[in-house]
């Protein structure tokens, strides 16, 4: 996919300038100093080196290479374009590209979407001569792209980096630069690098398509300020993590960011909860800095997944072997407990002061050899899934004789291997040889052990994710068509009213229709009414305002549990509606709601909130305080599997809290996590609800466990809260 | 301080050798190479330079020195012996010294402490011959000490660095390897360094109180496994804080570190969250990280305190300025807002498509010129504290410009300036040259945030260590001499008896006198004084089996709430007496309480431990759930003042609990503040208390706020254990 992009055999840079310092020049150069360099085709194949032509009507040559005054002019027909021109020029150039058959093209210039008004009209326009000529563009507003394994500087980015099985697309231009003298300097390399700028037409997605079956590309990092559709994000990444690692680097977790980000490329940032959770439920890794995203980078491209989450240290030094430690059982991961024979073999041939234990201190005069004792050692052992070397650069250190070593032992190893050489004057060499050989090496131990928990994580992911599992309901919870169509008829009935909050009765009568159980209730119109249908129901009541304005019903006495007789309902009947016609003077008044009062549960909140970005966004957490003091919550983007309910629940602190502590029976987690599924269900079949809100859902212990309708207390839904838009 | 250790006039190298490979050689070279390299005395003193003799009874010259056979020969007085010298002739080489006056000495020979065993009681035996003679130890197994200001490496590392405001003390040598090795190539330099060894006799606590007053001492680095005098420490500590920032990196956290750590050194752990609050409140700044470690020690090195937390971003990149701004807000810091001028001078003289709000972005193409001009405006302005310049090095570029530019403006800028020249290639000499002109560079943005965060909270450390602040209880709950003298004759008697736990009417007691309230009680021996006891007190009550050997009461039935009637109360007594004989036969049963059912407050649990290093540490929290599941609780080591003890309270994450939520009142935090200090005089009263726990206490509603008996329903303890140790 994209093959026009990474490997054209045609290019024309339509800009080409004389002048040294504009860009239209350096690109050119850029292009040409590859050709000139002297291409040479990936081997078993034939393909010519690509050709480069400069567009330029004022003058003749550039660097030597004769200049055509348009594309339309050009004797053959060209695979890419770049194009470098002032922004009022570029709609009219893209309209020849089209002419002339050109499917690919950079747009380099700036002044589109990200200068808002006017900037954005004009994308729009690029955007319709795109589609009506099958074009596709990457760009506006972007550094270009390199493809190092094709010899290709389609970019004004000076540096061509080696070729690697690292690929990296960024939506920021200038951290490009910064990536690629940092790879400069390390002995990176590279397989793809793409420059995404204002995503008029080629985005992250269409970029992990064309990566995913990428021979050259092992692992896929990105930098990301806002995704374009999330849901197709997730179903595209989804698929693409399956057999690749993704890591991204996506900013604006906080308010500011995000202001940041809008005020940068006018990107909307969405939520971060739906972020958080689409990446989750995508199998992508995410960096939570640079950093992060560069160390974990190297680990996906140079080693293989570790078989489990046991990790082995070897160390010269006792210091860092204990911080090393300290964030192996921080992050979960494990000490491994080595075979006997190894213990034996260590407690033989290492020194009597050597600890022979994990971590295994090879002492401060280490040789290489010793090094290489202790790592023949550890691969041998099956109870090692991961090793990490450390080594501080002492007075008898073999600096790098122990690296030659490592990335020999490392060769045959089937288990991941990563280095922490520390220091700096001492290891710089070793530390770029390593990089050449296919070993990271980290500057300092806990950055290397986050590196082993990442593998383990994406390890876990890639196991997970072949099993495949059901996005729907699990079976006596699945919505029938007359269910869907029943509540259909409800919000259809709202939005004639052009109703934007439903009241009581219809949020019962559509969460009934999705399986959710609610106390017995019925809306009275007046006093007696009221008083009779709390006969029928059977004293204690509650009553309730009911009024499609009045959402917050308890702040002013809209609310009254526990009436216990009839002169209690109809006192609370005429105060409380004499109250909501005072203070919501305006509010249609349908009456009051009275209800059964329920046996106490545990309070359970769930929520629904249609994010900008990703869509559904389905939450979960403890009601109360858990919520409102702890936000003890977590979040799944709809549609999910039931297995990701679960983990939903799972993931919130107080998740002991429903599973029973100090010997309390804990709750039906699979109806409730077949009650999510449900609520994922209704998001999905009805993309008109923007919020919903079921706080508290009462949930109750288990009597006999499992799925169970009809064994176990069903939970009760309390309140809700539904809102929806009308197109 | 430790004068002769850093500026020793003459210096004796016993165990110094001729073979090249020998620890004794190299660091007799090193001195000797310092000495020959030429000593210039420090300006404005006359000091000579030092002199350094071999001392070796097997040869006669050593790179062209003469040697000695033994310290004794050495025709004048020697104010630092280093010793390098097999374990066994340790011993009598000491007493050599202390007859020849010597009072420092630093013994690199390891095979003492961390050997266990008879390593152990060599380290005693030299401990006791330096105490006799006076003289001073650092180490033993150590890597030595340098003195860069004065020329001094008494270590056998190979590398002087160079001169700097950074002391650094490590109880890993080999970490010192590290450091210096780093420390060499990014031409950062160190005012003292310490290898503390097995701190034998030196330890950190020494080193902070010589370094507190050295001029050429900034900031204080240092890595500990483990603190030798908790209590001294933290004494100690605050003050040096209160003039210098102290920067400490401690490992450990974990199980498995504390078990690394003890193979390591043999150094005992203590409870992390000892660490943690002994740090906290001697205002220590702790790193994470070896890469905080040093983030954070150039900072405090090169740059001023900011006056407050509002940060202002330059940035030539939009995603580095997003990441930046995500971490201000992640950190709780502030992103500066602008004064009128500094907006209308940038509007003017930045280009127009830059931003000139907060992150300020002088865009791609911005040259040295431009960021002079924002940075000019931003140090100018009075509503920015702190500025970050990021730089990712793109097309045009003038790194090294901007670099000088940085440098020269934030000579006079009396705000911290910090740079973020991010990539390698392209910046790597700038950072260097930064280094060396006391700008701070950090590779990514989020490292420089969290710099300016540690300099914020130091600057806070100062204002509130200087505000000097009381460590009793507040007026009106101080504890009178009589009270202390009746707890003790509980505590004399429960010894007596040699018991380790309480029973309750004891604990009442002693807890009583230290203004704790209880619910009303009496122990009763058989049912009918059970009866009795009820109806005296009023029904409903609770009943309690009592007897020092069941702690765990609730487990087995030993608790009995809400009996209203007299029978009920005769069949718990029974019920209860029996259960205990059957399931504790051994134990002795001295009845049941009988206790008043009091009203039902928020639960708040407080405790009491003492840690190995620390001594008296006090646990704050939210009861129930909040403690057992979600772990959230607040520790101080005692003495702490009241300020402290509210500090402790506003730590919990339910702390909005306390404080009331919904509309609710809160509780009387004055009042439970003062309780906390009371139990921490109780805690330093009778360091015989090894435990405990009040669990729960119920604190109710205040009426009228404020510290105040009589007024507000006072706490009342519901539940407590108490253990005791017996010498």
């Amino acid at each position: 996919m994209l093959e026009e992009f990474f490997q054209p055999k045609t290019i024309a840079v339509i800009g080409a300038s004389r002048e040294t310092h504009k860009v239209g020049h350096q690109i050119f150069k850029n292009l040409l100093g590859n050709v000139a360099a002297g291409f040479i085709p990936p081997v078993g194949t034939d393909r010519p080196p690509y050709k480069v032509y400069p567009v330029n009507p004022k003058t003749n040559e550039i660097l030597g290479v004769k200049t055509y005054p348009s594309i339309k002019e050009i004797p053959e027909k060209i695979d890419l374009v770049v194009i470098v021109i002032p922004t009022e020029f570029v709609a009219q150039t893209l309209i020849d590209c089209g002419e002339r058959g050109t499917k690919a093209v950079i747009i380099i210039t700036a002044g589109f979407k990200e200068i808002g008004g006017e900037g954005y009209k004009r994308e729009q326009q690029i955007l319709e001569i795109a589609r009506k000529y099958g074009i596709r563009i990457l760009g506006p507003n972007c550094l270009g792209l390199l493809n190092p394994h094709y010899f290709l500087n389609a970019s004004f980015v000076s540096f061509l980096p080696k070729k690697g099985e690292i690929a990296f697309i960024s939506q920021s231009g200038a951290l490009c630069s910064a990536v690629l003298d940092w790879a400069k300097a390390e002995e990176v390399g590279f397989s793809k690098f793409v420059s995404l700028g204002n995503k008029a037409d080629l985005n992250e997605i269409d970029f992990l398509l064309s990566l995913v079956d990428d021979e050259e590309t092992k692992v896929i990092l990105a930098y990301l300020e806002g995704i374009e559709n999330g849901q197709k994000f997730i179903r595209i990444a989804k698929e693409v993590t399956k057999k690749k690692s993704v890591i991204v680097l996506k900013p604006g977790k906080t308010a500011g960011g995000k202001k940041a980000i809008s005020s940068h490329t006018g990107t909307l940032a969405g939520m971060e909860q739906a972020y958080e959770a689409a990446f989750k439920q995508a199998g992508i890794i995410r960096a939570e800095s640079m950093e992060e995203l560069f160390d974990y980078g190297l680990v996906f491209a140079y080693q293989p997944l570790p078989k489990g989450k046991r990790v082995a240290i070897i160390t010269n030094a006792g210091g860092p072997g204990i911080m090393a430690t300290d964030q192996i059982e921080s992050l979960g991961l494990q000490l491994a407990f080595f075979q006997e024979e190894t213990i034996t073999f260590l407690r033989n041939n290492l020194p009597s002061q050597a600890n022979i234990y994990n971590p295994v201190d090879v002492l401060g005069d280490a040789p290489a050899k010793r090094y290489k004792l202790a790592l023949e050692a550890l691969i041998k052992d099956e109870n090692v899934d991961a090793i990490v070397v450390l080594l501080t650069p002492q007075a008898v250190s073999e600096v790098e004789q122990t690296g030659e070593i490592i990335v020999q032992l490392a060769k045959e190893a089937n288990k991941p291997i990563l280095a922490c050489f520390m220091g700096e004057a001492g290891v710089e060499k070793t530390r770029k040889f390593l990089n050449q050989n296919k070993i990271p090496n980290y500057a300092y131990p806990e950055r290397a052990i986050a590196c082993v928990k990442a593998l383990v994580e994406y390890k876990n992911w890639r196991e997970e994710a072949s099993a495949s599992s059901q996005l729907i309901s699990p079976p006596g919870m699945i919505i029938s068509t007359e269910e869907k169509r029943k509540a259909e008829e409800v919000l259809t009935k709202v939005k004639k009213e052009k109703r934007l909050n439903l009241i009581d009765l219809e949020i019962n009568e559509i969460l009934s229709l999705y399986g959710f159980k609610f106390p017995k209730s019925g809306l009275a119109k007046a006093d007696e009414e009221a008083v009779s249908l709390a006969e029928g129901i059977g004293y204690p009541v509650a009553l309730k305002i009911s009024s499609p304005e009045i959402l917050h019903k308890t702040d002013f006495g809209g609310v009254r549990l526990n009436l216990t007789n009839k002169d209690a309902v109809r006192d609370a009947f005429e105060a409380m509606v004499l109250r909501s016609k005072k203070f919501f003077p305006e509010a249609e008044i349908y009456g009051c709601l009275v209800q059964e009062m329920v046996e106490k549960g545990k309070e359970v909140i769930l929520g629904l909130h249609r994010d900008v970005q990703f869509g559904p966004l389905v939450m979960f957490g403890l009601g109360g305080i858990y919520v409102e003091v702890l936000k003890d919550i977590s979040f799944r983007v709809a549609p999910f599997s039931l297995e990701e309910a679960k983990e939903m629940m799972k993931e919130i602190k107080g998740y002991p809290l429903l599973q029973g502590i100090r010997g309390e029976k804990g709750v039906d987690l699979d109806l409730l996590a077949a009650l999510i599924m449900n609520l994922s269900q209704l998001a999905l079949d009805f993309t008109e609800i923007m919020e919903l809100d079921i706080n508290p859902l009462f949930v109750y212990p288990v009597r006999n466990g499992g799925l169970s309708h009809g064994v176990n207390k069903e939970p009760i839904v309390v309140d809700a809260k539904l809102t929806i838009k009308i197109e």
